[in-house]
C-alpha cells in the first residue's frame, strides 16, 4: 500500500497567504512541529541541524576573539531579577514563575530566565576585583522563556534557543567597542553564512533593550516586506555595575565601576532564513548553512547506476555535505521533497546519463539544469554551491533595495508603506511622541537609526519640527 | 601590589577529607562556582569546555550510528507527565513546578522536565504510522531539573546538563539491541576518552529507572572506593507505547505497538573525572578531554626565549591544544596553577635551555621531567599525551581491581566494605528484601548484576537461600 509520505506535500502559495505559507513550509520541510506545551515547539532534526550549523559558525568566531562558553543556572530568584529596575519592568509581564519544588512550596518565586544579565552581574560582582581580572568575555548557548500569547514556530515561541554573550570591561570605551565589534560579527554570519542582507543601526530609546544604555541592531527585510530584528547588541555602560556593585581596583589603586555588554542571536533567525529565501516550492537554503548541500537521486537505477552514484557520493563527501535517496519512492516525489527541504543542488543520474558518463545537476535557486560530465562533477558542484550562496544573497539584497522607500510627509509615508509593504526612510525630530504616533497610525516601528545617515529633509516626517536623525521604519515580526 | 591570584591556592589533602578535597578542587581549578540559586551551580569556562569536549566526542559517535539531534520543550504539562504511572511515581518528589506565566495563573501546572520520555512518546504517537517510519533515533543535549535537598557541584545539583537519547523501534529485539549498543558507545567514551574504567551490568528491579523494562549501567570506582553510576541505558519494551498508544502498521498491514529506549550521560561524569584521577595537587585530566593539553611556561624569558617558545607553540598547534602563560606571575605560581587545572604536560623553556636547544617537559600524571631537544618536541609531546592517557586509565584500573572484594557472608561483606571502602561482589537470591536489608545494614546498594557473572557460592550472602546472581555492591555517590 502507498505510504502517506508518497504523496506530494502541497503548501499554500507564498503570495496568497504569507503567514500560512510560512507555517506550511516549517511543518512540511520537517523543521519543527507543534508540541503539547502551549507556546513551545519541537525543533525537529532538520531545523535543529540548521541551528547547530549557525552555532558552530558563530561560536568559532567568538572563540577566536577570546570569548568563552560557560553556563549560568536556568532559574533566577525573584529578589535578584528585580535588582535592575528597568530590566524587570521590561520583562515582568513575560516571566514564567516556579513556585513549587518537589513537595515544598518555595519561600521565594524563581523565574525561568528570560535573559541572564542579573546572573552574570551577580557573578561579576563576586569575581571581579582588580583591573587584571578584566575583561571577562563570557557566552552561553541556552534556551530562555518569555511567556507569549500568540506564537509561531521559530518567530515567536515562549521558549527559544539563543546565545547570550555577557562581557565586563574596565572602561566605557571598551564596552562600547565590544558592542560594535560583536555587531560586526553578527553581520558577517547573517550576510555571508545565511545570505541575509542587513541594515545596521542603533535602536531608539523606546525600542532599546530594557536596562540598556544603548542597543545596536541588524534589521532584515522578509519577502513580504516586513522587518525582522536579526540580532542585537547592548551596551550597558555602568548601569548594571551600579545596581550590582561591580567594582574593581584600577592600576592606580582606585575603585572603579565596571562596564558591561550583552548580545544575542536566536532561533528567530531561522524564521528569517525561511522568510527571506523561501518560495512556493518551500525552503531554499544557502549552501553554507544547509544540512544537506547536494542530494543524489538515482533514476530507474540498475546496479551500475547505483555504483556510479555511490562513487560520486564518496568522492563529494570529502568537502560537501551530500546524501543519496535510494528509497523506492518515485523520482517526482523525491524532487518535490528535496525542493521543499531547500537542498541547494540535486544530482540526477540514470542509465542513459551513465552511458554518456554524465549527470544532471539542478539548482534549487534558479531551477537551472546543468548536464555535467562525471569527471567534472566535484569541481562543478563546488562552483555551483558558491554561486548559489552568492545568488541567494544578491536576490535578497535586490529585494531589500527595491523595497526601501523615502517619505518626507505622512501621506507619502502611509502610501509607501501601504503600497509596497517595505521599509520607509524618514526624518525624525527625536521626540518619542512622534515615534508613538507614527506607530499607532501605521503599525510601523522605528527599526533603527541607521549608521549610514542621510539628510532627506530638515523636518520631522510627523510633526515638522527640526529633524535630528534619519530613521528606518517598518512593520516588524 | 600583589594580585590575590598571585598566591598559591591551597587545597585540602585528598585522603584527609575526600569531600572537602573534591569541592576545593572544583572551585580552585575554576571548573564551577556556587550560584545565588539553591542547588544550581555556575559551570565556568574550564568546566564547560570539558563538557563540550565530551559532547563533541559522543555526539560524533551518535551521528555515525544514525542518531539525530533535536529538541523538545523545557516544560511538560502535568497531565502528560502523569501518563506513565511508574515514571511519575519515581520523579514526582523531585519536580519543579511552574504555576504562573506572566500575569496569568496557569490552569495546569507545568513541570520543568526531569527527563523527557513523555514528550518523546507523545510525539512518537503522532509521528509513527508505518513500519517504514521506524526506527526513529533522536537525541537532545539539554539541562534537566530534579529538586535536590543537598547538592555538590557536578555530582548532585538540581539542574544538570546531559544528553538524553530516545529511540523507537519496530520490535522488542531492536529496542534491546539499541540499549546495549548505546551502552557500548558509553563504555568507549568513558574508558577511552575519559580514562575511567567501568563495570558493565544490569540494574536490579529496585535500582532500575522508573518506568523502564530493563536498565543497563556502567559503574565506576572513585579514588575513595565509592561508586559512581557513569551512564545508563534503558529498554522500555512496549511500556510507554501502551501508555501513549504508539502503534504502527507492520508490513502485513497489522497494528503493532512500538518499542522504545532512552539513555543518558550527564555532567555528573565530570565529577567522576575529578574523583577518579585527581590528587593533592588538584585535577589530573586525561589528554583527550583536556581543554589545554600542553602549557608552555617561559622561565625568566628574554626575547629569544619568547620567540623560541612562540615557534614551538605555533608548531604544536597543528594537532595539540596548547597555550602559553606569558604573565608576570612567578614560575612557581604557574606550576601550581596548571597542576591544579590538571594540564597533562608542562613545557618549560628558559635561556639556559635555549642555549642547549632543549626544553623540559613535565608530566602531570607522574611528575617526571624529560629534557627534550627542541627538534624532537612535537614528536615527544604526542608520545607523552598517548602515554599519559594510557597511564591514567591503567592507574584507575589498578585501583579498581585492587578494591573489588568478594564476600560469602555478611560478616565478611561488612569487613570488606568497611575496611577498604571498595566494591564487594556477593551472591544474591533475587529477593528485594535481602537487597533492602543489605542497604540498611551497610549503606551499600546493588550497583549492578555484572554481565561477567561468577559463581562465588551457591547461597545468597544475606539470607542463605539459593543464589541466583552475582551482584556488585558499593556505597555510591
Amino acid at each position: 500500500m502507498a505510504n502517506k509520505k508518497d504523496f506530494v506535500k502541497e503548501i499554500t502559495a507564498r503570495d496568497d497567504d504569507f503567514a500560512k505559507w510560512y507555517t506550511d513550509t516549517v511543518l512540511k520541510a520537517g523543521m519543527a512541529d507543534y508540541s503539547p506545551v502551549r507556546g513551545a515547539m519541537i525543533i525537529l532534526p532538520y531545523g535543529y541541524q540548521i541551528w547547530e550549523n549557525i552555532k558552530q559558525e558563530f561560536d568559532g568566531m567568538l572563540k577566536k576573539t577570546g570569548h568563552e562558553d560557560m553556563t549560568m543556572p536556568l532559574l533566577i530568584p525573584e529578589s535578584l531579577l528585580v535588582k535592575e529596575s528597568e530590566l524587570i519592568k521590561g520583562f515582568a509581564p513575560e516571566v514564567a514563575w516556579v513556585t513549587q519544588g518537589g513537595t515544598e512550596k518555595l519561600q521565594e518565586r524563581l523565574a525561568i530566565r528570560p535573559t541572564s544579565e542579573v546572573l552574570f552581574s551577580d557573578y561579576y560582582a563576586r569575581a571581579v576585583h582588580s583591573y587584571r581580572d578584566l575583561p571577562l568575555k563570557y557566552n552561553q548557548w541556552v534556551s530562555v522563556m518569555r511567556w507569549e500569547k500568540t506564537t509561531r514556530p521559530f518567530l515567536r515561541t515562549s521558549e527559544f534557543y539563543w546565545q547570550e554573550g555577557h562581557t565586563v570591561h574596565a572602561t566605557a570605551q571598551e564596552s562600547h567597542d565590544e558592542t560594535l565589534s560583536v555587531l560586526d560579527m553578527y553581520e558577517k554570519v547573517i550576510n555571508q553564512f545565511l545570505a541575509i542582507p542587513t541594515l545596521k543601526g542603533q535602536k531608539t530609546e523606546s525600542e532599546k533593550f530594557a536596562g540598556a544604555y544603548q542597543t545596536f541592531t541588524l534589521e532584515s527585510m522578509m519577502a513580504d516586506g516586513r522587518a525582522l530584528q536579526s540580532a542585537t547588541s547592548h551596551d550597558f555602560n555602568d548601569k548594571f555595575a551600579k545596581a550590582f556593585n561591580i567594582k574593581y581596583l584600577d592600576n592606580k589603586g582606585k575603585q572603579q565601576y565596571a562596564y558591561q555588554t550583552s548580545w544575542g542571536l536566536s532561533t528567530r533567525i531561522i524564521g528569517g532564513l525561511i522568510m527571506v529565501h523561501g518560495d512556493d516550492r518551500g525552503l531554499k537554503l544557502p549552501p553554507r548553512v544547509a544540512p544537506t548541500q547536494v542530494v543524489i537521486i538515482p533514476i530507474a537505477p540498475n546496479e551500475e547506476v547505483l555504483q556510479a552514484a555511490t562513487e560520486i557520493m564518496t568522492d563529494l563527501q570529502a568537502d560537501v555535505r551530500v546524501s543519496m535517496d535510494q528509497s523506492d519512492k518515485k523520482p517526482g516525489w523525491k524532487f518535490n521533497e528535496y525542493e521543499m527541504r531547500g537542498v541547494p543542488v540535486r544530482l540526477e543520474i540514470g542509465p542513459r546519463d551513465l552511458k554518456q558518463q554524465q549527470v544532471v545537476l539542478v539548482r534549487r535557486d534558479t531551477g537551472e539544469k546543468i548536464v555535467t560530465p562525471i569527471a567534472d562533477v566535484h569541481t562543478k558542484v563546488n562552483e555551483l554551491l558558491e554561486e548559489i550562496q552568492a545568488n541567494l544573497y544578491q536576490m535578497a539584497k535586490d529585494h531589500l533595495d527595491a523595497n526601501i522607500f523615502t517619505a518626507t510627509d505622512m501621506t507619502e509615508f502611509k502610501k509607501q508603506l501601504g503600497n509596497h509593504r517595505g521599509f520607509v526612510k524618514a526624518m525624525w525630530c527625536g521626540d518619542p511622541k512622534c515615534e508613538a504616533a507614527i506607530h499607532s497610525e501605521t503599525k510601523a516601528t522605528a527599526r533603527c537609526l541607521p549608521f549610514k545617515q542621510e539628510q532627506l529633509s530638515d523636518k520631522c516626517v510627523y510633526c515638522g519640527k527640526p529633524a535630528k536623525k534619519l530613521v528606518i521604519w517598518a512593520q516588524a515580526y
